[in-house]
């Protein structure tokens, strides 16, 4: 099994099928663009399950095509292989983390419709924002990829909702298999998620903001999901 | 008289009259949002005077508003006293600087239209691009700037092509002032341009890239437009 791309808390892995890829959930999280780094136990394998589950629930309810085919093991995932597209698409219900950083936009403002932005994928240049301008230029549809955002934030916002937690915004990405279809792609955990509820973080901001244990904390989310999804 | 906001190149300074701003021109040229200095003798002078026949050129021939007053002495301008919109606007011709590096995008790639950009005026954070979106929710029109920015574009285009040089892109400051009108502000220099003829600059990019005497280039360029404005 040969490595294709070793990203900062999964690798993907070739497999003897040429249109797959195994990917490999690694119990490990990173924050800052892998500056601040941990190795929580158990890490790995809840970020697979809960985006198992969110792959299967978005096919089944949204009707969008995902990578995920299998998970062979608690950590890893059998998924299409995919062109990633270059380009990471942000939804945001609530104002947090780098809008306000890079705004003077306040911290907790609520965007009513919600605000889909682009960022370009390129840790070296920490994923820098991209104009729907940019996007278009370098050959990606912007509205076709922000409809796909609209569409993912009502499914999420509902079932978060079932559990009591608010969708802040999140991050997805998305890739062309070699049958030219466009599918979700990535994780959807909460590692790619700001998720609150009662003025505390349920997602990577425990981690960033030394403010809880993630792999507690996701292991809660995966079992509500279970009861929800 | 008083300083009211030291910026890296320019001073403004209160007047006896409240609505009145003395901006002082230095001789001073900054590149990486001031982490390359050096003090050109001149450079002060060569820059207001620029200025000065643009915001003339502007209020004649656009019709626009621009804070120009007058020019007391060879390096200070009289202005009237604004509140600055926190956002600059970008036009670009042609593909240069930062759209490169934050993009996939190769430079000298022609826009066509021109794209209009927004970055927050924040030097700390290194004036960061701003979407549409985000000025909109600051509380600014980004309809109203992005129009302003073309029809500035038409008449840069213009006179620098009549002296040979092509404009590759800019960026302006507007303010309002008592009165409520919306006004050109900042300077209208080669400091503000990326100006390019047979593969060389023209611009601050001199100083960038250490490829030139920029006193020298703008002096010319003054004289030059000098005979066409």
């Amino acid at each position: 099994m040969n490595e294709i791309v070793k990203g900062k808390v999964k690798t993907v892995h070739s497999t003897d099928d040429p249109d797959q890829v195994l990917i490999e959930y690694h119990d490990k999280v990173t924050a800052g663009n892998g500056k601040k780094v941990s190795y929580p136990e158990g890490k790995g394998a809840v970020c697979c399950a809960i985006s198992e589950l969110f792959f299967k629930y978005i096919e089944r309810k949204a009707g969008f095509l995902t990578h995920f085919i299998d998970r062979p093991s608690p950590n890893t995932m059998l998924c299409k292989k995919l062109t990633i597209i270059p380009v990471e698409v942000i939804v945001r219900n609530i104002a947090a983390g780098s809008i306000v950083r890079n705004t003077l936009l306040p911290e907790g403002m609520e965007f009513d419709p919600p605000l889909v932005e682009f960022n370009l994928k390129d840790d070296e240049k920490d994923d820098p924002l991209l104009t729907s301008d940019r996007v278009s230029l370098m050959g990606y549809d912007p509205v076709i990829l922000a409809r796909r955002a609209s569409q993912l934030n009502c499914h999420f916002k509902k079932v978060f909702g079932e559990i009591g937690l608010t969708v802040v915004d999140f991050k997805f990405e998305c890739g062309h298999a070699s049958d030219g279809g466009l599918y979700l792609a990535d994780e959807i955990s909460p590692d790619s998620f700001r998720l609150w509820k009662d003025g505390k973080s349920y997602d990577k901001d425990l981690f960033r903001k030394d403010k809880g244990d993630i792999v507690e904390a996701y292991t809660k989310i995966l079992s509500d999901l279970q009861g929800v999804i």
